[in-house]
């Protein structure tokens, strides 16, 4: 998979890639993620990519032009499956769409910075708009480090089998059971006993009931689906 | 406002924070943010932090212990509103969340990695559980950078007026209005007229318009609220 992310500010975005998971799935050659500062497609002075706003109000809106050279370049060099916008209004990533998308070859992700992009590329380049959450960031950065890392983990071979996404909260639309590790008794907090039985359909079932309890306490609307 | 994160990873943070909004935030000393790498709160070899869990199954879990002991150091040098667990299962952060978080003073944010936390950290120490969205990352690392995102900019002082959250989407349950810069036309595509009038009631209607037909079509369960 290559992911290429458009940003006024790649520099927000070293740290997550190069730590963890994401910094082993790229060494493993599991996934290809190159970063485009939109500064590098403009011909304005003072590198400007964004501009105020038609018809007046707070917060700078970035410019068509450097956007669509720098989408025209990658495009010209290899197909994209979906080219993405970072966007509070976008639908809502849950982890049915990570999978999905953790199946793709090549995508673009856009971050939005500041009050957002020229409406026109959204109409004209945008195949996917994508939130994170139903909040607003300073910008579409981090946006775009939490999906990459959501769809990066799902592809074959980047997780080892101790660390297997198959158990994780959602993909069975049930929350993860509780879990416990050494020691068995701290403070006078003990494991569940059953944990200690070594039985393990047993614990398997107390395991299940436990996610079951869990969803049905927590998060109802995930057992409606 | 002060944030103290505990993390096994907090390279995996540094970017974020030293770039933007969070840069400049903290500068201002509008917030102050403190990262505590959880190894150094083992006495364990290797500095081991997690262990296999009980009952068997994929992925490690962080100990209680040098949670515990990096909590209490943290809470006996000043009282703490919030003690948050970064965990999918969490209440779903979304933008009241955001603003109630704002006002507060003091707040610890535990990441997770691997597996989860031990239940017994939670059930002893997290007095609030937060998610991101409905979906599984490595760690509680990226959403801990994007909560401290959405409340850190919420904070008086920190955004100036140009980039002022108030017409952000969400903050009155409706999605923001498109927006367009300069050039007024682009290869074909022009700026809607109405925004070049300079006629600002028009302009204002037309934008509640808009922001009404967008949540309509697009997010109709946010008007039902």
């Amino acid at each position: 998979m290559r992911i290429d992310i458009i940003t006024v500010l790649p520099e927000l975005l070293e740290s997550p890639f190069n730590a963890s998971i994401l910094k082993r799935a790229i060494e493993k050659e599991l996934v290809e993620v190159h970063f485009h500062n939109l500064r590098d497609y403009t011909d304005k002075s003072y590198n400007q990519v964004d501009d105020y706003q038609y018809g007046g109000g707070a917060g700078m809106v970035l410019m068509i032009e450097p956007i669509d050279k720098c989408i025209t370049s990658l495009t010209s060099e290899r197909q994209y499956d979906e080219i993405i916008y970072m966007t509070p209004d976008g639908q809502t990533l849950d982890q049915k769409m990570a999978n999905g998308l953790s199946l793709l070859n090549n995508i673009i992700v856009l971050c939005g910075h500041y009050k957002g992009v020229d409406q026109r590329v959204r109409d004209r380049f945008i195949t996917k708009e994508i939130s994170i959450g139903d909040y607003v960031l300073s910008g579409g950065e981090l946006g775009a480090a939490v999906l990459c890392d959501a769809v990066i983990r799902l592809i074959p071979g980047v997780l080892n089998n101790e660390t297997s996404a198959l158990t994780d909260t959602f993909q069975d639309n049930l929350l993860a059971p509780p879990v416990y590790t050494r020691p068995a008794e701290y403070k006078g907090m003990k494991v569940p006993e059953v944990l200690l039985t070594g039985d393990f359909p047993k614990i398997e079932k107390w395991r299940e009931d436990q996610a079951q309890a869990r969803t049905e306490k927590l998060r109802p609307d995930l057992l409606e689906e």
